[in-house]
């Protein structure tokens, strides 16, 4: 691994919002048995209570947008922490929702997996 | 440490936001040499860094609101990561901003350290 973390947390999360969007059936590859989803008030362990729980959002289109994204190494061993802000587009719905994302990816071979997300809706007060 | 990775979360955010809005110049104690702080587009590293960047913030009145408050482990080690957003209110400012933060704290003792720290605005798209 030659990349910097701010090199690879920017790459995956492209990639991670990309394949949410046009697939989500796939995202199971990026985590493991041990992973962690909290998806609004929902909490979720396992690649496959994870991905049953992302193909089950009632919606049919959807698109991310990134307004801010920012990384830091979270320990010596290469783990990443990486905090998104961006723009949910659901279906046809004309007004975008804001949303928060946490990802906390562990090095495995010449890639990652996804041990933490924390996703959450920012609602207006 | 007795406490489970939900309290230890909701106990350690009170406590800090309840610090940086009554005398943030005491945060020091959170932070250790190898935290880093990223606030907005700024990158620190050191207690002794962040402490001086959270003091300097052109306000003299804060007071942060959670609005949601989100925890997971974060290893095998006791580590936890949290991810809050909520509202900060600004000297005599009547609107709110909203915001995002995430910390990944660390045992130590039986207290816990602060790791990763990113705040970020979010502003309306």
């Amino acid at each position: 691994m030659s990349m910097d973390f701010n090199s690879l947390a920017q790459q995956f999360t492209e990639f991670y919002y990309n394949q949410f969007d046009s697939d989500r059936t796939q995202l199971g590859n990026l985590y493991r048995d041990e992973s962690m989803l909290t998806f609004e008030t929902n909490q979720l362990q396992g690649a496959k209570n994870i991905v049953e729980k992302l193909v089950s959002l009632p919606f049919q289109k959807v698109t991310h947008r990134i307004t801010t994204l920012d990384a830091q190494p979270a320990s010596q061993n290469g783990d990443v922490l990486v905090m998104i802000t961006g723009d949910l587009l659901i279906d046809d719905e004309a007004n975008p929702q804001r949303f928060s994302q946490v990802f906390h990816l562990i090095p495995e071979g010449n890639s990652y997996y996804v041990f933490n997300d924390i996703f959450r809706l920012n609602y207006s007060a």
